[in-house]
């Protein structure tokens, strides 16, 4: 009789999972492995095991494929492999797989559906208290948000002195009572009074964190994991190479299956002064080993951008490093790493003192839409001060600001494109304009539909001149106000009045 | 007896006029010349003449000094040397002598007052109707400006087709009755038509553009001369090399000796494709050979800038050549060309289709503080729509938006500056901070004086730290809403509460 325990279904991409007992005693972690390995007509997959607390080993695994799939499983507590199998059923409602890099600039989910990237950050929403997860879950609910970036490691920043729920590993953290907000820049990078054992995980730390990647992919939400990130306090971003490499591997073991995860190797990489470029190049190395369903990988900066050309890294993921230009600069990005181009951070809405969070609504609307014209995918963040400290950009709980309100609007425009997704087509000098993507040497003379937008300019009128032949329909849209007017179908060369406003957009699209 | 009509007395700084009977036979403007030498017991000055017509050749000066003065006039129809005297009277008030460079980045007068430059641009409001001059006139008047560009030439452009109030030469214009708004572009840079000849000025066109700079210097506004431009449908632009030699030494000796004269050899220089660099450097070395004064010089830009550092360029004129980034740089061109940084074009407030000409009142105050914070002096235009196609860009006539309102307070502050201007300081990375100019190897680790702007950044507080000994009073500024609140005399380390929004500034000034 087999020792493993398991579903006889799965759903396609969802998560699959065999466990069994294994050894309690010496360190599970360290001292014991699992690992499985799947197989359907379409595909084979290897994959790493972990342990989980309780004498309980597991393997993940998503299937890719719809169909009959059998598994062997292996451990070296096991005596022999250990076989069975379990049918892959049709994906459900909203299902559509992990999503992956369409057409060099762009994202489509596995099924071809198009994934048209709208952004939010909220570093350490998954460990606040159950009420406010609740909170920020039904916030993301009533939102535009496709996508979340946020951390394994907990946090220690100005507004993020508290205990995090847990730790990711057994032991004792440092006494946080002696921290104040003028001190707290002296404890980032600090591992000194923290006693962990680093090869020994809190199991309830990890499985929390699923409990949360679930949630936000019952919600069409995607999970941009940060892995390592340098605002710490713990000494997590201070261990060894050893260390690392043990982290990342259950890392990896235990997320890979879930199919809305995205790897975001760091938030800015280049603060993590400990860390150098080959340590980068090994945790890349190691998730394109390990992660058998390749989820997209990307590394966020500071101040200096990793080399984002290098093959693992599948979509640039850009903080801005102008305090004025920042999605302005997205074609030029397309054009130099050849791949979709994630504003990950265009500065945070808000009114905090520091200069990173205190834009307007209006502001960073304006940075969404200047990115999704010039062919990219812009991202959001709150920092809103409030009595109580909580801030959606590092606690979430609830939208304070403007800009969110309006994302609905622009999401709705990015899925009328024809195709994959925009890239941007220099009309004239004087506005953003955005057309369908096109392969070199396919250009067409006179595109299918231009998204215009106008950013803080505010022309009265603007005059467009087509060839007499193609009836294209306009609408003016205020993207603001959230208005969308059809202003009918013209040929040739026509005016196109507007309210002299900042923030309008002009959609010129090709009637079938 | 003297054939020779002048006055016995002369204002210090003030135009001084000779005149004399000579031939009107042939074309005076060619064939005859007239000079004069002029001395005092601190200066000798010798300045061409020029043609008035009817007869009249004049000599005009500036006394640089007070005192008795002596001169000789000679000329090729009198037979011999003439000469005289007068007395040059103390400097009446408001008369401050010409604007000139100061400590490297910034202007005073001659007296040694500093001079603050808020500018504007009217291209040709010199030439409309004697209602709406009148009307430019008092608008100014109730203005912050001090400065003001406009062109010697006519202009042909979008809003300006109509004819001017007179022309340059003697001859007659193309027939204008062809133009349309789609068509006026064709017409750009064109010759054919017009029957001009370029060796006989219209004087009457030369007289009353110096009326208009006397009622400029009345109001204690430079006259920032445009002598070149490319919006011509006259030919004017592409005159050849004599004719344009010709020009050059007309303009010079009729206005170098109006102390508010600045010369603007071109408006976007590189936008006239008849000249070249060696034009450009011809006609600065004729400015820095005969202009006795050494009034300003500068050279402005469309797309790609001239080399401010040409020994002849006394300080930067430039338009911005990004579409974002504008008065941001001013501290980059400081540290590139070490002269005044003029920004003359940052774009136009209004609501017109051009997307030079459409940016918001709060976009350009917002540049015209950067500027400011940035060690440079800023400059503004308007292209408001209106039924009658009067644009204050052009024409002049009324304000119809709402920076301009706030420039005076903009004004007071930079008067608060100790020493000649202010340079760009880097305090902190998120704020924009201007202390006095400091000569290198004479910085002081705490200054007198922080002016710091947050630009579209809105921090609901900011902390500061200096030494415990120094006093500081501070102000916070809303530079929108044009209010100055003291918040008193700190010490050591302080907070700065702040309103969380937009556009606001926090003076630091060392108490006496």
């Amino acid at each position: 009789m087999s020792r493993l325990s398991y579903h006889k279904k799965a759903e396609r991409w969802d998560v699959w999972e065999v466990s069994c007992h294994g050894p309690e005693e010496g360190n599970p972690f360290a001292e014991h492995w699992m690992k499985g390995s799947f197989s359907c007509d379409k595909e084979t997959v290897d994959a790493d095991g972990f342990y989980d607390g309780g004498g309980i080993y597991k393997v993940r695994f998503m299937p890719s494929y719809e169909g009959e799939y059998t598994f062997k499983v292996t451990a070296d507590f096991l005596e022999e492999e250990e076989c069975g199998s379990f049918s892959s059923m049709p994906a459900g409602a909203g299902n559509h797989g992990p999503v992956r890099v369409a057409d060099t600039y762009h994202f489509a989910y596995e099924d071809g559906t198009p994934y048209y990237s709208i952004g939010t950050t909220c570093y350490v929403w998954d460990l606040q208290s159950d009420e406010r997860i609740a909170q920020t879950l039904e916030t993301l609910r009533n939102s535009a948000f496709n996508k979340i970036r946020f951390c394994i490691f907990p946090k220690h920043y100005d507004y993020n002195l508290g205990e995090p729920r847990s730790y990711p590993y057994e032991g004792t953290p440092m006494d946080s009572s002696v921290l104040t907000k003028e001190n707290f820049w002296d404890y980032v990078g600090n591992a000194q009074g923290n006693d962990w054992d680093f090869y020994r995980f809190n199991t309830e730390h990890f499985r929390h964190i699923e409990k949360c990647i679930l949630a936000l992919r019952d919600l069409g939400i995607e999970a941009d994991l940060i892995v390592m990130h340098p605002y710490d306090r713990w000494g997590f971003s201070a261990m060894n190479k050893e260390q690392d490499d043990h982290y990342w591997k259950y890392v990896i073991a235990r997320f890979s299956s879930y199919r809305n995860v995205w790897w975001s190797l760091a938030n800015e990489f280049d603060l993590m002064k400990s860390k150098t470029e080959e340590d980068w190049e090994r945790y890349g190395a190691m998730l394109v080993e390990k992660d058998p369903y390749h989820h997209l990988r990307s590394i966020h900066n500071c101040m200096r951008m990793y080399d984002h050309s290098r093959p693992w890294i599948t979509h640039c993921s850009i903080q801005r490093v102008d305090l004025y230009k920042s999605s302005e600069l997205v074609d030029e990005w397309r054009e130099k790493f050849h791949k979709p181009v994630v504003m990950d951070e265009i500065a945070y809405e808000g009114n905090i003192q520091h200069g990173w969070g205190n834009i307007s609504g209006e502001e960073m609307l304006r940075r969404f839409w200047e990115a999704v014209c010039r062919g990219g995918y812009p991202g959001h963040g709150e920092t809103y001060m409030n009595p109580d400290d909580i801030l959606w950009w590092s606690h979430g709980g609830k939208l304070h600001g403007e800009s969110y309100k309006r994302f609905g609007l622009l999401h709705a425009i990015m899925s009328e494109t024809p195709g994959s997704g925009l890239m941007p087509y220099k009309r004239v000098w004087d506005e953003v304009c955005a057309v369908p993507e096109e392969k070199e040497g396919e250009e067409k003379a006179v595109k299918d539909y231009y998204l215009i937008y106008y950013s803080f300019m505010r022309p009265s009128f603007r005059d467009f001149c087509f060839d007499e032949e193609t009836p294209f329909r306009v609408k003016v849209i205020d993207t603001w106000d959230m208005t969308v007017e059809d202003r009918g179908v013209f040929c040739g060369k026509f005016r196109v009045e507007l309210p002299g406003k900042p923030y309008m957009a002009v959609q010129i699209k090709k009637e079938q």
